[in-house]
């Protein structure tokens, strides 16, 4: 019995309400000039005082020294093991840019490629298209319909898209394309079980048929197609935890992620207070809330370290919105590190802190990586902040008698 | 998917370097007189330095309250489980006493015993022979070939010999001729499966033999064997990590365990200076050092507390020879505790001490078991270690997208 099944076993539907705070690459490292991180560096009073009446931690995402990804930093925080629930490339795509995915679609990651008259690929992103050639060439082959199954094919940046699948019995088991190399000639899509003999068919057609339309196009002459997968059908946040749970996310990869753990999805405007503003227009109407702010991420990427700073005291100015909404239980987090001195994710665990009536405060009286260190929380695996909240909104009884 | 799957599908080959200085024995407890530790009590300025540019912790071998043995204690800090690759009694008598262990070799731990008129054992270790009478009686021993196959059998210590067994197509699935008690024959070896018959009968064939040879050597008149096994085939830590590792040791047991792990081993001098010198001398042609310093175990084994804190400080004396070759990355640990209080291994977690530009310092600033409490590594497995090292050697990729 896994964690997640003990949890539904539990798991009890109550009037409180919990509310996930994840601000993206929250973790950061200390600047060399001040020895301070961004969230040292930062004046964030409000959160300061919540980590004194609550209790603080680090999580890690996926297992020490291991960088996640987006995704994999999100399941972790919604309990799902990051491990075992691996999604597919070609989902993460599709999601990426809000397709809306149904159960049964494949999605494939797509790259526009570059072909010589030989045939054989020789770049593998077309000389990295402008967003607007991937938009134009994208329209030239979306909607085709083969053998009964209708192609989508959706623009996601430079030279890459989103190829989705629909039409009755579609096993996804068949090999990419993409050669991963130059040199080479596109590989034949095969099946890897009878079953997705229809797929790699209608696949194959696909790529003939975009090789045509796309002759006159060089150097996007050619498509490769790579990560066929599905809807992974995670259990429901609704079915593990019994909660009724609210994404407000202004990014589409994070609605999708929250979509595929069966969150409903608010609209939202794009900044920091159109979330909060979002957050307590629907407060009333689910009991649980993820809530996902993305700048942080963007300016750790960009190495941008005072960038951060303002983001997360930001963020602190717009706390007391949350905080008048009272929710029974506050968790804020992030899905990873991203260092504005390393420009990337990285392995860093991720300060976390939980605040409720029913936490047993720690000594830790500030909110940063050094503070955390020493919290009652500890050191701990990022699945475990759901049981927690659940856990401190009352919303899971006893194990055991 | 286990952790080492993930390090492999993650890791990269660069050029930074990975030094793990492992203290054996390294963990103390406090002398009842002083309430300090060994390592609390020694003056070591260099890695109180280095812990306060770093980030420390403790970490369990195998899990707290389990004392390890060496194999298990170095198995975890090379990042295997040390549970799922347990090693045999034999192969650990073999390559203690650097044998050559080639792979289809099957290695058992013998002892020279003493029995009675019945045949009956009455002394399980022959009241414990000199090492000079154990080479004499090895001799007597070795190089015999039965059926094809070769025994070697060479001293370890007192009573104890490893004896190896090299032929073609030797299963090693046999019982012991040890009973572990006294009062009752040695039993006879049994094949556990059909394809170990041979080995079966030819180590049974050999202990006849040894049983004549020995019958005038009494109270050494005939030997038990126990423990029979072969080379683990351990993926090679250049399988998992892409490092091309070497290991620094002077004592044949570490040595033999970093072969195990796939490590180059490196002739090097027996002090601590020695093997400092050796690190300096090679350390242009490989990117993973395991340098292994044993004297701190053999104090603590003695319980010689104030041996183990003149050893630490030596220790420290040397640390700027290392630090001068600046590796990307420094890890200071041990295999275990080894209190001098206690005169043993122990199961007291380990102190532990990262160090690279890419850490996230906490506020500890002394390498002593009490301030590694305080670490933001927190208490965590050793089998954690060397997917941190890889992190900070900026080593490993990003886990899904």
């Amino acid at each position: 019995m896994d964690n997640l099944e003990i949890i539904k076993e539990i798991a009890i539907s109550s009037s409180t309400k919990i509310v996930l705070l994840v601000i993206d690459g929250l973790g950061g490292l200390p600047n060399p000039e001040t020895g301070k991180t961004e969230l040292e560096t930062a004046n964030t009073p409000n959160l300061d005082r919540l980590a004194a009446k609550g209790i603080c931690g680090l999580a890690d995402p996926v297992a020490p020294g291991i960088t996640p990804g987006s995704a994999p930093g999100h399941l972790a925080l919604f309990g799902y093991d990051p491990v075992s629930f691996n999604i597919g490339r070609g989902v993460l795509e599709a999601i990426g840019i809000d397709f809306d995915l149904q159960s049964e679609d494949v999605a494939a990651r797509g790259n526009f490629c570059t072909v010589d008259e030989m045939g054989l690929v020789n770049d593998r992103r077309a000389g990295r298209l402008s967003n607007e050639k991937c938009i134009e060439l994208c329209r030239l082959l979306d909607g085709r319909l083969i053998d009964g199954v209708k192609i989508f094919v959706s623009p996601v940046r430079e030279h890459r898209f989103a190829a989705v699948f629909r039409g009755e019995s579609l096993a996804l088991e068949v090999s990419n394309s993409d050669p991963l190399r130059t040199g080479i000639a596109p590989k034949s899509i095969t099946a890897l079980n009878s079953e997705a003999n229809k797929l790699a068919s209608v696949a194959n057609e696909f790529i003939a048929q975009a090789k045509a339309t796309l002759a006159e196009h060089y150097p996007a002459n050619m498509v490769l197609l790579r990560g066929f997968s599905r809807d992974p059908r995670l259990p429901t946040m609704n079915e593990i935890y019994k909660l009724k749970p609210a994404a407000i996310a202004s990014y589409p990869m994070y609605r999708g992620l929250a979509k595929l753990a069966g969150m409903e999805i608010l609209r939202t405007g794009a900044t920091i207070e159109d979330e909060f503003m979002t957050l307590k227009q629907s407060y009333a109407n689910y009991d649980f809330f993820f809530l996902h702010i993305k700048p942080a991420d963007n300016a750790g990427e960009d190495g941008d370290f005072d960038r951060r700073v303002r983001i997360f005291e930001q963020i602190d100015n717009a706390l007391p919105e949350l905080m008048r909404l009272e929710p029974d239980v506050i968790v804020v987090t992030g899905d990873h590190s991203t260092p504005a001195t390393l420009k990337g994710h990285s392995w860093h665990p991720v300060p976390v802190l939980l605040y409720s009536k029913w936490c047993r405060p720690d000594r830790v009286s500030e909110f940063s990586e050094p503070a955390c260190v020493s919290g009652g929380l500890g050191r701990f695996p990022a699945t475990q902040i759901m049981p927690l909240a659940m856990a401190n909104a009352l919303k899971l009884t006893k194990f055991g008698a």
